[in-house]
């Protein structure tokens, strides 16, 4: 593999990396949030999460206005390069709806119960058949 | 919030969603890959994870081939209701190169140590001290 570089990494046409926020001691996913090669740089030189906005266009330091930082612990990125994984000691919400994690919300099983929810194309889906290695 | 209905999810302009996979027992984050609605019907229908391969084109039912699938526990959608944490028990690896998780291996501490990852613009981007909420 050799040394890495941050240039090794892909970002996507948008220059953009998705970023897994994980609570280093719970294990937590808390949230997700992308970050282009510039803030990727920040939030190495910060040690704190800096993410580029994508709905308005700017960095943003996480906790910046809130108090709620995240602080970097660790950084992972994925066999792909396409993807990081940041380990980061919470302070107080990581979600702006005052929960701690994002993902607060679960899927019922029973999502699919509905008529409505159930495609009518799963027989007719010119992939279903369709499988892949791995 | 009311019921949650799969059509209030928030799937990107190439109609997928990110899936970040979560080892249900130990909390390691095994991978990330992408979901289109059909896919994710088929996950809740299986209960075993299905991406749709952004490469390939194709649906990708994980571990149809190698055996290592992923046993859906559950299904989490964030805030913005345009990312899913899908708790899974895995079947051996998660990553194809064998690893149990798609991220092992980590950013160094001293990646910004190289004056060619020191960014020269540091002080001159234009967003630099713009900040937002939380």
């Amino acid at each position: 593999m050799g040394k890495f570089n941050l240039k090794d990494l892909k970002f996507d046409k948008n220059g953009l990396i998705p970023a897994i926020i994980q609570d280093y001691k719970t294990g937590a996913v808390l949230m997700v949030a992308y970050m282009n090669r510039e803030s990727l740089r920040r939030t190495l030189r910060l040690k704190k999460t800096c993410f580029w906005s994508r709905s308005r266009k700017e960095y943003w330091i996480k906790g910046l206005t809130s108090g709620h930082f995240q602080f970097v612990k660790a950084i992972y990125y994925d066999c792909d390069m396409d993807a990081l994984l940041v380990k980061v000691r919470q302070v107080g919400a990581a979600c702006h709806t005052g929960n701690r994690s994002c993902f607060y919300r679960k899927i019922s099983g029973t999502v699919l119960k509905s008529k409505r929810e159930l495609s009518p194309k799963r027989d007719t889906s010119p992939n279903r058949s369709r499988t892949v290695p791995s």
